[in-house]
This record gives C-alpha cells, sequence and structure tokens, in this order.
C-alpha cells in the first residue's frame, strides 16, 4: 500500500483562487430524516416510560443484558478503581493535565464569571448575580472516539463554576469500560455515571427518569443520534455547541522546522477523514518543504490511512502573498485551531479576530492545547467561531439581572417609563410606574 | 360586559398543591409541521434567489408593491426624521432609556467582557481575547406588537459590545411605519434598516442577498415564523433565544401597597392571553386584598380583556407557609421577572438561584425595568433561567482562547500531553508534542 497525503495546493494570486478556496471549505451537515424520526420516537418514549425504555434501548443498542437502571449506574468506587488500575505515567499525566485544566478555568471564572453591582447617584442599585446552574449532564463518546481528554474538558469548568451534580453518561457497546475514561470521571469530580449513550441517555438527562433527576444542561460531543437528540431537548435543557468535524489553519512565516508543521497538519486530519487541516504562507519554498515532510512523514503513521484521506479530501496549502493576507483569510476562515508559527506571533495575533483558540509561536503545537496547556479543547467548529466562543465556566452559569429603585429613582424612572409605555399602549405598565410617583 | 379576573387561589398547605401547581406551570410551544415546512421552503428560496425572493414574499405577506430591495431600505435621514417627528417629551424618554441602558452594559463589559492573561512559571502565556461580532441582525416585530424599548434592548448591547455593523429588519404591513421604533433606531445607532419581516427576513439575514452582507448573528423576538426560521438558521448564524409567554412572580411579604402589586400582576398579563402572573405570599388576608385590587383596578384598564383573560387562565395567587417557601418555590419556577416585594429584599435575594431579572423592594416595578432601569429587558422565559441569562454585551462578543508556550513550557506540556494520545491512539498529536522537546 502506498498511500500518498496531497492537500490541495492553492496560491491567492491565481484567478482561480476564490472558487478553489470556497469549494474545499464548504462542509455542511447533512440532516437525516430518518434519523430525526427515530431520534424523536426516542425522546418520546423515554420521556413517557423512564428507566424501562432507557433500559430496553440501551441493551438492545449496546448488546448489554443489564437487569436495571441500577445496574448501569457506575459507583464511584469503580471509577476510583479504575484511576488506580492505570499505570502511574498515565495517571500522573492525567492528574497534571486535570490540575492545569482546573487553574485555567479558575482564571477564566475570576476574569469573567462573578456577580457585580453599583449604586447610581439616586441611590438606585443595578447588577448583574452569577450562579451556577444546578446540574449538569456531560455525554461521553464510547467505542473508538472515547476521549479522556474531553472528561476533563467538561466535567472541570461545570465543577469550577460551582456546578451542584455533574452526571456523565457513557455508552459502553459490548459491555466493553475505557478504563482511562472512569479515571478521568473519577479525577475530573464526576458525581454520578452511567453507561448509557445515544439518544436515550440524551432524553434520559433531559427529562429525568425515576432513577436520576433531569438536568439543566447538557454538553459534550456524540454522533449523529446524539446530535439530533440534544437540538431536540433544546430548550428544554440548555445544550453546548452541535460540533462539525474538527479543523486546524496554521499561518507560517517559514521560520517552523517544517516537520513540526507537517505533523501538527497530521495531529487534526488523523481525528477523521472529514477533518481539515490548512496551512496558510507568503512562502512558496516552505510549503514545498513542508509537502516534503508530509511524504516523508506519513508512513510512520500508525493513522495514515485517516491522514492520506482527510488531507487529499479536505486539505488545503495555500500560498498568500502575506502575513497579513494571510490573516485576512484566516479571518475569512474563523478555524476552530489557529496556529501562528511565526517568530513574531504577538505581531499576527492583533489583526485574528475569529477563532476558537490561537496557538503562538513554534512551540505551541495544537495538541499541547488540546490535552494540558489549561483551556479548553471544545471549540466552535465550521467557522462558528464567528459568533461563538470555547466551552468554559461561563456555560456552567447565568446571570440574573439585579435592580433595587429606590424612592427618589423611582420619580425619574417612572416618568420615563410612563411615557414610553404609553406610546406602546401598553397602559398597565405604565400605570405600574406612576402609582410610584408621589 | 362583566369582566372577571380570577387567577387560581392555591395554598402550599393543601395535599392538592403539587398537582395543581404543575398543572398552572405547564406550558409547551407547539411545533407545527404545517409552518415548518413553509419556513423551510422560504429560508431555501431566498438562500437561491436572494433579493429576489425576498422582495417577493415581502410585497405578498405585506401587501406592499415595493421595486425593488432599494425600495425597501430605510435610509438614515428617514430614521431621524421619524426621531424628529416625535413630541419632545417622547423624544427625552427615548433618549433617557438609551442613556440608562447604555451605561448599564457599558458596566456588564466593564466586569464581565474583557480580555485577560497570566503568564505562569514556566513563561507559557495563557488567557482569553473577547472581541466582538462584526456584524448582527435584529428583529423588531411590526404591527400591534411592536415595541421601540426592544429596538434599545437589541441594537445597545451590539453597539456596546463594540459590533460593526446592525442591521434592523421590521416588516411594515400594509406600509404602515411605526415612527417609535423607527426612531428608536436612530437613537440607538442602528446601522442599515429594512422593512422586511417574518421568515423573509430572517433567512435574507442568515445568508445575506445582493444588497445585504449575511450576518453572525441575529437577536430580537418574533411570531411562529420567525422563531422557526431563527431556529432553521441556527450553526450558520448565531440566535438568542427562543422566547415564550412572558412571565411575572411576585414574592411579597405583604409590606408593599395591594394595589402596586395587583398593577405589577396586569402589567404582565397585559401583553398576552398566555402571559403568566403568579404572587407568592405568606399572608392570606394580604392576597385577599391584592384579588380585591385587581377586582377594583380591572374596569379601569384598556386592555382588560387580555388581562382577564391571562389571570383566570393562567394566573395564580399562591398562599405559602412561610417567605422561605416561597423563595425555594420561585426557584422551581424559575420566573423570568422576579419582584420581591419586601420590606426586607436584601434578606431574600441570595434564596433565589434562578430568575431572568430581580426586582427588590416595592418601589422597584417591573415596568421600570422593562424600559429605562438599565438591565436588558429581554429575559430567559419557560423556566430556561435555571440555564440562560438576559441578553447582555456578552451575547454580541465571543471569546478565543490565547495559548503561548515557552520552549521551558513545552519540555513539560510535552510528556504530559504525549503520554495522554498515545492513551487514546492518537499518534500524531503524541508525535507533535515530541517534536517540540529537546
Amino acid at each position: 500500500m502506498n498511500l500518498v497525503a496531497s492537500p490541495a495546493r492553492l496560491s491567492t494570486a491565481s484567478s482561480t483562487f476564490e472558487a478553489e478556496f470556497k469549494a474545499r471549505l464548504h462542509w455542511s451537515a447533512q440532516d437525516d430524516a430518518a434519523i430525526e424520526q427515530r431520534v424523536a420516537g426516542i425522546l418520546a418514549d423515554v420521556r413517557e416510560r423512564g428507566d424501562a425504555a432507557v433500559l430496553e434501548y440501551t441493551n438492545r443498542f449496546d448488546g448489554l443484558g443489564a437487569a436495571s437502571m441500577q445496574a448501569l449506574e457506575l459507583t464511584q468506587s469503580e471509577l476510583k478503581a479504575a484511576f488506580e488500575s492505570l499505570p502511574a505515567a498515565q495517571r500522573d499525566a492525567l492528574q497534571a493535565a486535570a490540575a492545569r485544566v482546573r487553574s485555567y478555568h479558575e482564571a477564566q471564572k475570576k476574569a469573567n464569571g462573578e456577580s457585580w453591582s453599583y449604586r447610581d447617584e439616586d441611590g438606585t442599585l443595578l447588577g448583574q448575580k452569577v450562579t451556577p446552574l444546578d446540574r449538569v449532564g456531560i455525554y461521553v463518546p464510547g467505542g473508538k472516539a472515547a476521549y479522556p481528554s474531553s472528561v476533563l474538558m467538561n466535567a472541570i469548568p461545570a465543577h469550577v463554576a460551582g456546578v451542584g451534580e455533574i452526571i456523565m453518561v457513557v455508552p459502553t457497546p459490548q459491555g466493553a469500560k475505557n478504563p482511562l475514561v472512569l479515571a478521568a470521571a473519577f479525577v475530573a469530580g464526576v458525581t454520578r455515571a452511567f453507561t448509557i449513550g445515544g439518544a436515550q441517555a440524551v432524553a434520559a438527562l433531559a427529562y429525568g427518569t425515576q432513577s436520576m433527576a433531569g438536568v439543566d444542561k447538557i454538553t459534550g460531543p456524540g454522533n449523529a443520534y446524539v446530535a439530533a437528540a440534544k437540538r431536540r431537548a433544546f430548550g428544554t435543557v440548555g445544550i453546548d455547541m452541535i460540533a462539525g468535524p474538527s479543523e486546524i489553519l496554521v499561518l507560517a512565516d517559514g521560520s517552523t522546522p517544517a516537520d513540526w508543521v507537517a505533523m501538527d497538519l497530521f495531529s487534526q486530519a488523523e481525528h477523521d477523514e472529514l477533518a481539515q487541516s490548512i496551512l496558510l504562507c507568503p512562502d512558496a519554498a516552505y510549503i514545498d518543504a513542508v509537502q516534503r515532510e508530509i511524504d516523508r512523514l506519513l508512513p510512520e503513521m500508525p493513522r495514515q490511512e485517516i491522514i492520506a484521506k482527510s488531507l487529499t479530501g479536505r486539505g488545503a496549502l495555500i500560498h498568500t502573498r502575506s502575513m497579513e493576507e494571510a490573516c485576512t483569510l484566516s479571518n475569512r476562515i474563523a478555524p476552530e485551531h489557529l496556529e501562528v508559527s511565526s517568530r513574531e506571533p504577538h505581531r499576527w495575533e492583533p489583526l485574528l479576530k475569529h477563532a476558537g483558540a490561537i496557538f503562538l509561536g513554534a512551540y505551541t503545537s495544537e495538541s499541547l492545547g488540546d490535552y494540558c496547556a489549561g483551556p479548553n479543547h471544545v471549540l466552535p467548529t465550521s467557522g462558528t467561531a464567528r459568533f461563538s466562543s470555547p466551552l468554559g465556566v461561563y456555560d456552567f452559569q447565568k446571570r440574573s439581572s439585579l435592580i433595587e429603585v429606590s424612592e427618589a429613582g423611582a420619580q425619574i424612572l417612572g416618568k420615563i417609563a410612563a411615557e414610553l409605555a404609553y406610546g406602546e399602549g401598553l397602559q398597565a405598565h405604565a400605570r405600574a410606574a406612576e402609582m410610584r410617583l408621589k
């Protein structure tokens, strides 16, 4: 087998660039009516029958023979035992990663997540109270894409926010439990954990069952069924984003060893054939060098088939006129992961408006951020960084406005409010304000 | 006509309370398959044909005879003229309200919406960059429910966030323009405004047309078609919440004049027959007094029919054992508006976990908050305050993580990341980290 990874070679100077660029970027989720209908049925059934329905679907879809929901709950001692069964190096790495993720999210809470208030000159108090959600659900995929790091990235910000109860669900097809996932749940401080998955797990979290109280928000990635179930449950509960394929964009000035950049492109491509790796660089010779490293390194990679398909199908090496132009193009893409692989990352960072996470300088490989630098690895995909943000403490908090109008303040505000309320034809609003006038 | 407003009288001491309480609270949006299908068709058509489709739908649904999209754009001088045509008292009230709303949202941005970063002991930089959205769309309903205050409440936080372009859409059925809405757009500093509405307006904002660039996020309330269109456009663009009927909960210790509380209950009920007004109070005699004031004041209200239907159909006066129990019940309801009509509002406030906005003390009528106290009046409804927040500056900002790992930091983080990446079977991730090791 002689695999080839051939990302598209584009140049912004070409007259066909715009069309080629758009064609490469395009990705859209397929709406699947059959999945939608099955998911709607499962949600309604779990809402109606609770535990019994969850148990039936779980036994059927995951090939289990559990007798009750209780048999599907993982005890704290089981989670602890999983942690203790790991090699010391893995235990240490998990704990070190958890500590860094925790400390970053604590800084985030302090910077952007505290209550505040002030009084104006009339003695009127205005502010906002920031409080944690009571109870959240974390969906963790089972099987191939079971990532313990995702357990940390979802549970730790919830913990730091002060969420009272964190319920993890993770399917165990054919009963296979992933000890790293269970260990991560132990390290992250998950409150309860169930070996259930799919739409039935989302339904149990959203509506609650006899053995599980319903949650206020569900986060975490999943397959098409899970995504459809989350979308439908939205409104009953909050949800995080619906994630598309993962992406990396490397903005290179040519100063980083080409094999580092090639491996960074691989590290995205190895996730999934639909993952997207893009290099933007004003130096054509450097782009050639990266392609040579891609060719050289590919045969060493255990996941070379996925990498080759992803890079050939969706990857691109784009020659730009300048770093400035590369920054402009990056803003159009609004990538999930953006590496600024440059000697002068702080020169370019201010030009970068839209990205889930920005990795500055040659030493900051995306994979360090994926696991342990501290910031969250759950990031907006498919250009949604234009309007959305990394998962964070703020996703596990909500705000309530605080208003205490003083008697003096009511005299001024009452007249303004009454004037506008009459203008809108809402007389009770106006009268309520006027009643507070002396 | 002899209208009666008879909110349900419940008591937490009754054995039937739990069932009655749940039945009263229950509200759920109807999924309407016919609306869904029509909206899907309109969205696809506007995406395909742009201006031509928007123009056709607008002329058809709003009874207009516009020749081009250009004829549907409101110029800045038209907005200004609308403002100047208003009586001085209305002009002053609009400007005073706008100034207070602006100043509150500036405080909000300062408290919770600034970029931050720190360096750890290895010199690794971690942080988050907070940036405004480039372009947002604000949907303003036309006709009966045209609220100029909503223009302020949507546009001003976007402005304070630093959004580059704010596009307002407002339908004008039969060509009737609401001068207060146009004036509010002028005062709030809307960039462009179009007299289009419905699903076609949402589609134009989401996908862009020949004469309107697509936006990054759409906020603002609308009818069932607008809500369905926003839900479908979600993912292509961000959206704010999908609002249900408005609600007020008054927590009273009996110290506020009973007519004030009756009028506050009216001010919610007059919005809509589905609106919900609830009083929680440990003092049965006070509840009687409020009911007497309801009976006395109702005939004076121009919107008495709506008020009577809303209070009788969905309202409740609930006798609780104590203020503490009232707080617990309030948390279960998670109301949109929560008035703490008490002599000791700061005694109860810490017990209140879930609410869109909390109005403290007898002078703080909800209507003051609706118009001009400063905080936003776009608030989570139907119990979603359990997991969501008032519209705010943060809805018009997004965050990008910043990571700059130092050479020294990469030596430590690289080992942790590689250990975990190998554990997850992602070798390129591991190798990318290892390449940075000396």
